[in-house]
């Protein structure tokens, strides 16, 4: 099965957003093998799109796109598919009115435009949208399936994976058994979990399946396993066996499996030991109690937590000695535990994690931007600090970056570890 | 003039490389006037190659590709040239000095391969690469002028901007100017900025200079207008009308233009009145305090933040009285305030941001995901509450929007305007 995928989008022309739905969507094709032919971004102009539609429904088996399904004029998607297809555009009532519906719940006039988003060709099929309004059809251009997606990457991956990859796998008469496994790690160098993987590599490519492959994220390595096979149980035999050997490869930087993410990992051995932990932050601003609050049910783990930006409030909002400031400035790492002991104390907590550090782009106190201390305070008074650096990167990146350091160290040291600082060998 | 990017390169079907180069390359050509009407990325595929070059020469008046000459068997973008153009590869024997040159500098015994790196198409003209092996090309095909570069990126953008852009802006005759000026706006549904610039996106439609289009992120769309003419001048000439008429459909929700970000104009407003902001949040978990600390040099308006997400945390950290958290719960406007003004206090803030609500994807304490209240509290015991309502989205989502509306409401505030709830017609 040969597949093309279609981006509609002039913000994607002129560069202002990348286009990582087409490099989403050749991953899972090449999961399931199926071969993507070509990759297209045209901008939001109604003979562009259903030029790029006509040609790319004559060379594939399938046609997947994104973006132009939503509210406002330069959403065209709906009109070149009916036009590619030579079909007038109908109005569903089933989604007027769930538009409608969702309209007057907030309590809203509907306005105009919106509803174009129930427009659909005669002869297309809904795809249900769970998290917008914009809902995705599916329509055949002589031999080839045409699925239209939103642009919105949560609405799109979501949409994708529920509908049209199963859909997909059923036309290509495929036994449809693709199994995958992903292992998080935390804090290691993506050239470390290469260097430890090699050989295991080496030896699937040559066997062909399962197949690795390596998602980064900041200070978050992703190895995915893809098996596929006649059936779930065979697939996922095929896996158990490579997950056991990554998993030894690896050791303990791995945190989770699938959608284990490192928040709900930390909020799990602090539940599992009826602990809590409180943040105290400077650099980051809010992001890593952000992070500790993302999911769900949080509030039975996380506290809270105080973001003293201003230096002076390390002492009033957190009771870091005044003359420890004075002594060694903000930036250092008996100020970090001292923060996380405030938090621990102030906010009711088991633990305290406490982050200072300089986020840059310019030096602070002296320090150069990427310097960061992670502290830790526990019961009992035990505590400890981890002291990473992540010189060269953006302020953004160093943000990200403490974030996850900072939720490690706290899940390495549940599990009676000691911190990792990305290079050593995985113990 | 109308231009179109081809990338070469089968890891980017797979996903296994995000097509940057494209993105680059569009910034750089909307900056100069340049119209990318369409790019396309195939694999290392001699026909498809062939097949893409040619379609695109037939389109545009430049072609910029990306990838495909360097001295694998797989780097096929030389080959498909010369069939595109119909004549056979000539080896250029200073190209083909200069690397052997090079691989003897390294001790290196040279590869045959390397060598089809000095293979040039007859009729084809060398673009020097001073940072790899691979030359560029240029090429004419028919009226329009093909540019190969490399497909790593510090080499493309270097070559690009000395060799293929002077190029460019000459055989456009001194070039058509494109000028886009972007208008952000906050806390307005993107429905109602279509329906309300719907008649002036409908003119210029019709006119087709100035164009109008959109971009959506949470709770902020985007309006770009984008102007060709035959001089910058002109350009701006076109736009000033028609961004004066596109801000009074819009008032106040126009919070920025450009490169103007919400969380920068708060700064400045600030700044402005000599006044600071503290944070009290709950659902958000520290994302508002995230935001406000984005920009470098932010510590100069941003005191701190309180995260106060187990409930009792509001009265110990806060000062929120416990009896109207007994009396209301935690997820009420009056909470809100006394966040608000318990951040304000006690971070010692001229103004005080508190949001209290429900994240979901679950009730609390009976009130329904998306129920957010927002509390400000100023100078002289002033305070305000803005309560908009986000049902119908997911978790991550309702605290990105809470956020937006939070920065809106003091913005807002700062300019003498109250809060805005969405739907309405902006005044």
């Amino acid at each position: 099965m040969r597949a093309e995928i279609l981006a509609v989008g002039t913000e994607l022309l002129l560069g202002d957003i990348i286009n990582g739905n087409a490099a989403w969507l050749g991953q899972r094709f090449a999961e399931v093998g199926v071969d993507v032919a070509r990759s297209v971004v045209v901008g939001d102009d109604l003979d562009a799109i259903t030029d790029a539609v006509d040609a790319a429904s004559k060379r594939a088996d399938a046609v997947v796109i994104t973006g132009g399904l939503g509210p406002t004029r330069d959403d065209l998607t709906r009109d070149a598919l009916a036009r590619a297809a030579g079909v007038p555009l109908r109005r569903d009532p089933a989604i007027e009115q769930r538009i409608r519906d969702r309209y007057s719940a907030l309590g809203a006039p509907v306005r105009g435009l919106a509803l174009q988003q129930a427009d659909l060709p005669v002869g297309g099929t809904l795809l249900p949208n769970d998290r917008g309004t914009a809902p995705g059809l599916r329509i055949e251009l002589g031999e080839t399936a045409v699925y239209a997606l939103p642009g919105v990457p949560d609405e799109m991956t979501a949409m994708f994976l529920a509908a049209v990859l199963p859909d997909l796998l059923e036309r290509a008469g495929r036994a449809a058994a693709i199994v995958t496994r992903v292992l998080h790690t935390a804090a290691v160098w993506e050239s470390v979990v290469g260097e430890r993987l090699r050989d295991l590599d080496a030896e699937l490519t040559a066997r062909g399946n399962p197949r690795l492959s390596y998602l980064a994220a900041p200070a978050q390595v992703r190895v995915r396993i893809t098996a596929a096979a006649s059936s779930r149980e065979e697939a996922d035999a095929l896996i158990e066996p490579v997950e056991i050997r990554a998993r030894q490869l690896l050791g303990s930087t791995v945190y989770g499996v699938d959608g284990e993410e490192l928040d709900r990992v930390v909020h799990r051995l602090l539940a599992e030991r009826g602990a809590t932990v409180a943040v105290a932050e400077s650099l980051t601003g809010g992001l890593l109690g952000a992070a500790l609050t993302n999911m769900p049910g949080s509030s039975a783990t996380f506290r809270g937590g105080v973001t003293a930006y201003a230096s002076e409030l390390k002492s009033a909002s957190l009771g870091v000695p005044a003359e420890l400031l004075a002594d060694r400035g903000a930036v250092d790492p008996s100020v970090a535990v001292a923060m996380a002991a405030g938090a621990r104390d102030r906010l009711g907590a088991t633990y305290g994690l406490g982050v200072t550090g300089v986020a840059g782009p310019d030096p602070s106190e002296g320090h150069s931007a990427g310097t960061v201390h992670v502290g830790l305070a526990g019961p009992s008074g035990q505590t400890l600090v981890h002291s990473p650096v992540f010189a060269g990167h953006p302020r953004a990146r160093i943000r990200e970056l403490t974030v996850v350091h900072a939720l490690d160290v706290l899940r390495r040291h549940l599990l009676g570890l000691a911190p990792f600082h990305g290079w050593e060998d995985p113990g």
